[in-house]
C-alpha cells in the first residue's frame, strides 16, 4: 500500500450566488480595503490516503468528493495528490 | 494600480481539535474509505485585489487575514498572489 497526502479544493460553481463571499467583501470594504473584488469562499481539505496505486487513490477521491466532500449540484472540486513515505 | 488574483488558505492550528474534520473522517470510513486519515478542514478564499505594488498588496492581505479572514488565535493562513492584466 502507498500513502498519499491530498489537498481538496471545493468551490461554489460560478453560477451560484456566494452570500458568504459577498458578506466578507463588504466587510473588507468597511475596513478600508476598497481594492478587493470577487471574494469567493470555499472549503480546503487536507487528508492522507492509503491505496494500492495512484489510479486507485484518484478513483477513491473522485467518489469521496461526489458522495461527501462536495455537493455536486452547487459545487466544483479539484484535488492534488502527492505520494509520501508510508 | 495593478491587479492581483489571490488565493488564501485558512487552516486550524495543529494544536486545535478539528471536530468537522473528525466527523468527515468517520463519515468516509462508514462509506468504506478506510484508507483515509488525518482529515483537516479549512477555508479556501479566492479574490482579486488592486494595489500600487506587490509589497502593498501583500501588506494589505496580511492585515485582512489578521482582521477578518482568519482567527489568529486558532487559525493559520497563507496566500498566493499573482499579477493579472488590469
Amino acid at each position: 500500500m502507498k500513502k498519499y497526502s491530498v489537498r481538496v479544493y471545493v468551490t461554489l460553481r460560478a453560477s451560484v450566488l456566494d452570500t458568504a463571499g459577498t458578506a466578507v467583501e463588504s466587510g473588507l470594504h468597511q475596513l478600508g480595503y476598497e481594492g478587493v473584488e470577487g471574494v469567493r469562499i470555499g472549503k480546503y481539505i487536507e487528508l492522507s490516503l492509503r491505496a494500492e496505486s495512484q489510479e486507485k487513490a484518484e478513483a477513491d477521491l473522485h467518489e469521496m468528493c461526489d458522495k461527501l466532500l462536495s455537493n455536486p449540484v452547487i459545487e466544483n472540486y479539484r484535488f492534488e495528490l502527492n505520494p509520501v513515505e508510508a
